[in-house]
């Protein structure tokens, strides 16, 4: 590179701070709009939003950004970081500039109205309020991903905003497998003679004790909650961050049950240690995050699951549970351990275990790509899903609430963000594969409670790139593969097989 | 008014609320770093705030602001709201564009390194340390009130910042009055025979049990804590609100003793009843908060001295605070009023009792008006101050850290802020005298509970108007005279005249 490009270059990045400075401070705001604000700030709450998002839109779009744009695509010996830069802010700068503006205007609004009707709909239990605005987000995001220039299969563009790089077709390929392996388990087990029971961790657990747990299981698996995060409390649990020095999670306690505090924590936890973890030389270049959604599931569900529901994680820590709770005294060992990995065929998703959750995604995703490809009639989507839900499951929703309308995402335009979800289980059982091959003794360290030993391999393996690789190269670099089924498969046919017999 | 008028004056209100959710989206990035902030956050914290306000600066600076202010200069039948706009908008403008901007950034920078030796100085009791920091300081102050026009007594161009209107020939008067009064008073007291103890109030107080007790007293003197606004811990107390409808104070606590929470969120609770009760009207014009520093202060002083120290207002109050705590139950009403009020010359202004307070801030005053007008050598500050602790206050500081370096002001460029601690004192009795007036039997409402009358009749006479009028006209419309000492003066010879005999 030349003398231009290497002040270019610091030029460019100044830039993108300030891209991340107004980024960060929207993230603030709508996080202390959940956890602080009082009530009656919401509507002034939306406004500083909407102001800042506004420009935040303008940086991102601005001409100044096209000259960035142009200049570095013309040069040839650009460095692998500044490539991924270019590379990034290329697409969004192409994604954000070329649907017309008042067509993007109107979308927000239409979306503000769908959102309503939503809410509406799965009130009164009835698909055919959502059905027109349905029909009308779906129109707008196939228009959107042909304006991307996905002029054969349109899902595919809607893929690549939370999955860089991911396709139907691989997703047709690894889901399906998965699909008829996990029916298949599923199937088995319920004509295993094992019948698991988990009503008996219905107790009394007080809001103080379980954020103790859950602050001593994230202390010792490597998330920092005191100098570099904080955990607070919110009706949806979700992590947020402003740089990779203050990175926060939430959670939601029911006093009545232990595991969704716990289990939320362990989740969100996993996605904070990917952010803290991403290396300062990132921070403020559009790189200073995870791969993508589903690389970022990864870890979640990563610890939340394949750790936090495994028999060494729990042998380390159930002693310490049974201290705190009397209840669970004389609840042993075994029993409990089935207890958190009970398998029960549900229909709702975020109720589901381990094992069934990705057939509720499965559904999901093979649903959206019928519609963004108008490959269904709007009208037969619940009988559909219902169908799915009844040849996947064994369960029928008896109405369009506990169907087809239980999920928000639809009603905001958010197509090929459920996919991610699953995508993580995948990614996460292969890295989990690698991770084993690499440190041989990984349980031994896990029933000593030496989860730092398997954070920092994941620092090395997967978050010390933040986005600087494509999920699909990172997968292949920490793996030697590209994402599979298979681990993810062998995994829980070995953990649920052993739990079930079968 | 024309038609291009109206539709240029709702062109600016657009424009001045981009202004405005800047400055809300600072406020909350500020309080966060305070009250929420992990540690290792706070570089970024800086740069994201660093950012926003040089946003907040350009509009404030920018041609299109320039272009409001000379349309609407040249109009001369504007109604009072838009030219109230104006004025305070072109004020801003003029404040920010007649410093050079390279003097600016270069005044930023000196700033920091002030601030820094200051901190140094104060620790190692050492006024040299800070000194050359603090001539240069004052040298900018200087030359800034020049630039903004005040050619004659340049302390005048800095009162002028935080009390519009106000000047250094009227608190001159009014300060030497209550000088005198205050010094006589004193002196009177510390003749008597009355010896004042508050040692017996240092006990055990939980922070839950002194929380509680803090939000009873802020409900019923028309605080919304709880959805409009919130509590919070902090080192030091400090009120801040984004819009009318999130209006955020915090305290802290002491476990030895209620008075530090229980007193800053009274104080705390006048400034937040004054943002709370400004109409929705004035929101986004530049004109919904506070008139003044001195104004605010007014309202968070009546509310923590003249109505939270009052006779009146812990006979109401004072049963309650026993049956929490057992320790209060052997000490009889007066003991406990007395000990409240108590009088102590001291060395440190933000321990000092509600008598000798303004005595701190005059020597202050008459301090800071020696140094921007260059009638004192930087070399004689401490000998200066020293000298006139001695004269009004009875006590010497053996040390600069107890003495000059005791307040973080000077060194961050505040100069003309202090007055406005003491003007809240004069506007309040003044206010107060006036509220007797109208409500006659307001000893009466206090004794049973009823705060909410007074603050209806603070809201109808003082918050309702917002920054439409300036602190000068807004004292003459409540009370129909000028700023005056007397009510203040008056109110103390007659409390403190009581309570110690004289
Ligand atoms: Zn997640
Ligand atoms: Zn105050």
């Amino acid at each position: 590179m030349n003398k231009k490009a290497i002040v270019e270059i610091e030029e460019l990045k100044e830039y993108l701070k300030k891209v991340e400075y107004l980024s960060s401070s929207i993230s603030l705001l709508h996080w202390d709009s959940v956890v602080n604000m009082p009530k009656e700030a919401i509507e002034y709450r939306s406004e500083m939003i909407g102001y800042l998002t506004g420009e935040s839109y303008k940086l991102t779009t601005s001409e100044k950004m096209k000259e960035f744009i142009d200049y570095f695509n013309g040069i040839n010996d650009l460095d692998d970081l500044t490539k991924a830069i270019i590379e990034n802010i290329t697409k969004d700068y192409n994604n954000a500039t070329k649907i017309p503006e008042a067509e993007y205007v109107q979308y927000e609004i239409d979306k503000a109205l769908s959102q309503s009707a939503w809410e509406e709909a799965k009130k009164k239990k009835d698909f055919s309020i959502f059905k027109p605005h349905l029909a009308k987000i779906i129109a707008y995001n196939k228009k959107f991903s042909e304006y991307w220039g996905f002029a054969g299969n349109k899902y595919d563009g809607l893929l690549d905003i939370y999955e860089p790089g991911m396709t139907t077709e691989r997703l047709d390929a690894v889901f399906g497998e998965l699909r008829e392996s996990l029916v298949y388990l599923l199937q088995r087990i319920k004509n295993s003679n094992v019948k698991t029971d988990d009503a008996f961790l219905k107790g009394n657990y007080s809001v103080e004790s379980q954020r103790k747990l859950g602050e001593t299981i994230l202390g010792q698996i490597g998330y920092d909650y005191e100098k570099r995060g904080r955990i607070d409390i919110s009706e949806h649990p979700f992590t947020t961050n402003f740089g990779n020095k203050d990175v926060r999670i939430t959670t939601k306690y029911d006093t009545s049950d232990f595991r969704p505090a716990i289990f939320s924590m362990i989740h969100e936890g996993g996605h904070g240690i990917y952010e803290q973890n991403i290396p300062d030389e990132l921070e403020g270049t559009s790189l200073g995050s995870g791969a993508s959604m589903g690389m970022h599931e990864s870890q979640s569900r990563f610890y939340e699951n394949i750790l936090g529901k495994s028999m060494e994680f729990w042998s380390y820590f159930y002693p310490k549970f049974q201290k705190t709770y009397q209840d669970l005294e004389g609840v042993d060992f075994i029993s409990f351990y089935r207890a958190v990995n009970c398998v029960e065929p549900s229909l709702i998703r975020i109720d589901a275990d381990e094992l069934t959750y990705s057939l509720h995604i499965i559904i999901r995703y093979e649903m959206e790509k019928l519609l963004i490809n108008s490959d269904i009639d709007i009208d037969d989507v619940p009988r559909l899903w219902n169908e799915k839900y009844k040849e996947y499951l064994g369960v029928e929703p008896e109405n369009d609430a506990d169907g087809v309308l239980q999920d928000v995402h639809w009603s905001g335009g958010d197509f090929g963000y459920f996919p991610t979800y699953a995508l993580g289980n995948l990614y996460g059982a292969q890295i989990f594969n690698k991770l084993k091959e690499e440190i041989p003794d990984w349980n031994q360290k896990i029933y000593s409670g030496d989860f730092l030993s398997i954070t920092k391999w994941l620092k090395e393996n997967v978050h010390q790139y933040g986005a600087t690789l494509k999920p699909t190269e990172l997968i292949k670099k920490i793996t030697g593969e590209e994402l599979s089924a298979k681990y993810f498969i062998e995994y829980l046919n070995d953990k649920f097989g052993k739990l079930y017999g079968v």
